[in-house]
């Protein structure tokens, strides 16, 4: 292993790394030409060209050291929703940092005074490459991001630059970093790519299942007062014909009662990979006494929050395409270039939708007042239900105001899930704690719209159509849109 | 990849395989010393010495060639339960062949006239070697119990020999054998195994959940008519305060019902990793039509069946150990050396137990009696239910009579589980198709306590209290009672 030292930086390499003993059946991959820019202070300027060995892996960890303990700051806000214990979350790891929720609640959170360190694989920048596909933003580097951050508002946000999956490195990460929260968005999150192929679907369960693993027991071992606040997705439930609780349901069953996790009814090797996720988070709860959160997040719309919108280094990424776009997001980009809004099948699919200036509010709230030991706490977090259609429709008048002449067609359902159905899913606790919810409304489909139009130039049409078939898969490996 | 090929026998290998495209990110490992033995016919004498490379994997695979299709013969029981469409099941794939069910199940449906292959790994040999552990009962190598299986009866059990993480491998016996039903034993399947530490618990998971994805994958892509035969346990249900139904609960909420699956609480990343199965195998009978049977089995007793008991060389294993042996079983042979029957806490735990000539039996009658296409369908493989003090207070009695002088101790929990609890499991479905239960009876205790006072002089009394904390699990490598 060989170290290059820096003033505030160690870049690290190390190859043919096994993780999975005692059968040694795992090495984390980056390509060979992924570049690691490291350039944002407390980084210095370096940049590292690795190389992948022909028949093993090499592996490329960038971990800021930690700034020291005596310049750790005081959260400076989120003070009226936080209790005493609360108070004293200060450091809060984003695994996923780099990500389209990741990267708004690290901003979001530094700018609350929390002390954030961003650990990412940039495995997602890597899934564009592959499949041809690109944000309808152009974003900056991560490195560069982060320096930009520091530029606007002198707050430093550090950055690990490792896969989770590898426990030596989440190691590292957590015995520098000693994180009092850790915010885990770092799985792959698309419900389409899992359904690509069998490679996508294995690499989707391991890649999420291994990693909140590694991260359980880095919190037992290192950080046993870490509070854990888990990505999950209300796609975990799937549509039961009654109604959606939040994580747990009263039974009266045969004269007998029992409050039970709500079932599951995951719909796509993503889905279910949070369903993996949600019953090993409960059982490190009640075995190790860990404390968790589990959001499971509705589909989230929007790009501009408060901090991401301070400077165009700061952009989000916003996805339109048929893997990794969502439902509302692609309408507003269909509408901008004169495309038909896709309705997959009847439309009547019914979800719950938040805008993303409420996920990182979400998060914020989750951090402020944690979980208690040993609880495994489940929160729906959403704001309001829409189906398909109802959002068309929404994005059609929104398109007329601006003199867009917005048509819609029902293209084959390339998902297997019912197209007419009861939805009713309670989301009153983030409520409870505070939430003040950013309601769709005509002047966010307006700003939606016409930011969509801003970019117009980068839409690339061939992206838009839903791409991958869940009953289509195969065990060979695909190559989409190419 | 060379190609060694014999009149009846394809022997090859390959170095370097990698799975999990497009990130490449495992690779199958069998260990340097293990030796390749394909000795009965159909398979010639062979011994393959494999070598691993230093940085790289080598996979050794044993493919024996499939029998002529013209040579297949008709089941010749199992008759009065099978439907139509049963009797056309004739080519079984069972995966784990060489373990403690999936030996004593191949016999038997190799007996009954159905045309068995066994796939297995023989990585449970390998744990038995690396945890420093042995089978009460001396086991043969599986060459040698299926050479001695044909010169007693005349029928073939075909070989593969490999890991079904390996997708390519997995192919090649679907492929070659086009398996009407699998029966998928092939799985780590020890609770306090997966609590020895986190390679282990990750490793679990991983080889469980991937595992059944790839079986999952096969059948789609080259037998999309075949049966899954899936072991579950019932440790999925743990133990709510409600009665356990099989595999989905009838919910009345606010006024609107719906058939839900049961909700799940299981308690070790074993049992997570059987969830897990469970929740994917659902999703793709919904999604692609597979037809799966789902069997929650309860805690196996016993060791001999018509078929093991035969001759010395078909014996099946009998675990005793910490790790691997389980409450009725490990009784025995404590009774057997004069060691106190050690009761985990309170010994209040109520499970669902069966005799593995049961076992057996529930097998056949899921095959003979195969799910619908797209049909996902759960029985709970059991016979009768007792709580831990229930059983030390039979192998007391019966030892008793045979003049042993049995003590029993209570010693600290290393679960965590309840240990009073409400417990009652329904499992009416397999006796609906036929099930004709071996119940505990003292005659069978008798001759499991002859049995394990047969072989005293092989028991390692170290191995018998439990080595492995559910609490005090960590995520350093872990060596087991070295």
């Amino acid at each position: 292993m060989a170290h290059l030292l820096s003033t505030s930086c160690t870049l690290y390499i190390s190859s043919n790394k096994h993780d999975y003993k005692p059968l040694n059946q795992r090495a984390t991959v980056l390509p060979s030409y992924f570049n690691l820019i490291a350039s944002s202070s407390p980084l210095k300027n370096l940049v590292f060209q690795g190389k992948r060995s022909q028949r093993c892996c090499t592996t490329i960890q960038a971990t800021a050291l930690p700034v020291s303990k005596e310049a750790k700051t005081q959260p400076t806000s989120g003070a009226n929703q936080t209790s005493n214990e609360a108070s004293q979350t200060k450091r809060v790891m984003v695994i996923g940092g780099d990500g389209y929720c990741g990267w708004a609640t690290a901003l979001h959170l530094s700018k609350k005074g929390y002390e954030v360190a961003i650990v990412d694989s940039l495995v997602r920048r890597l899934f564009d490459q592959q499949l041809g596909l690109d944000s309808l933003t152009p974003i900056s580097s991560i490195h560069n991001r982060i320096r930009r951050w520091k530029s606007l508002t002198g707050k430093t946000i550090l950055l690990h630059i490792g896969d989770v999956c590898d426990f030596e490195f989440l190691s590292e990460t957590f015995k520098s970093f000693e994180p009092d929260a850790v915010v885990h968005f770092g799985e792959q999150r698309s419900a389409p790519y899992s359904m690509i192929d069998r490679s996508r679907a294995v690499f989707t369960q391991n890649n999420n299942v291994i990693g909140t693993l590694n991260v359980l027991f880095a919190i037992k071992e290192f950080s046993d007062q870490c509070h854990l606040v888990k990505l999950g997705t209300m796609g975990e439930y799937g549509t039961p014909n009654i109604d959606i609780e939040e994580g747990f349901i009263t039974i009266t069953h045969n004269g007998r009662t029992d409050t039970l996790p709500y079932p599951k009814q995951a719909s796509s090797f993503y889905h279910l990979s949070k369903v993996h996720d949600s019953n090993n988070i409960a059982f490190t709860c009640k075995a190790w006494g860990i404390r968790a959160t589990d959001l499971n997040q509705g589909v989230v719309y929007g790009v501009r929050t408060d901090e991401t919108a301070m400077h165009e280094e700061l952009y989000n990424r916003f996805d339109y395409d048929g893997v990794f776009g969502t439902a509302l997001n692609r309408f507003c980009v269909q509408a901008a270039v004169g495309h038909p809004l896709t309705v997959y099948g009847k439309g009547g699919q019914t979800r719950g939708y938040l805008d993303i200036r409420d996920t990182v509010q979400c998060v914020e709230l989750a951090i402020a007042n944690p979980a208690e030991r040993g609880e495994f706490r489940v929160f729906n977090q959403f704001t309001e239900q829409f189906s398909v259609n109802e959002l068309a429709s929404l994005v059609t008048k929104a398109g007329e105001k601006l003199g867009l002449e917005v048509q819609t067609k029902s293209v084959p359902n390339p998902r297997v899930e019912a197209e007419e159905h009861y939805y009713n899913a309670k989301h009153t606790k983030l409520v409870e704690l505070g939430l003040k919810p950013h309601l769709l409304s005509d002047s966010l489909l307006d700003s939606l719209l016409n930011f969509t139009i801003e970019f117009k130039d980068r839409i690339d049409t061939k992206q838009i159509m839903p791409s991958v078939s869940w009953r289509k898969i195969g065990a060979k490996p695909k190559t989409v849109a190419a």
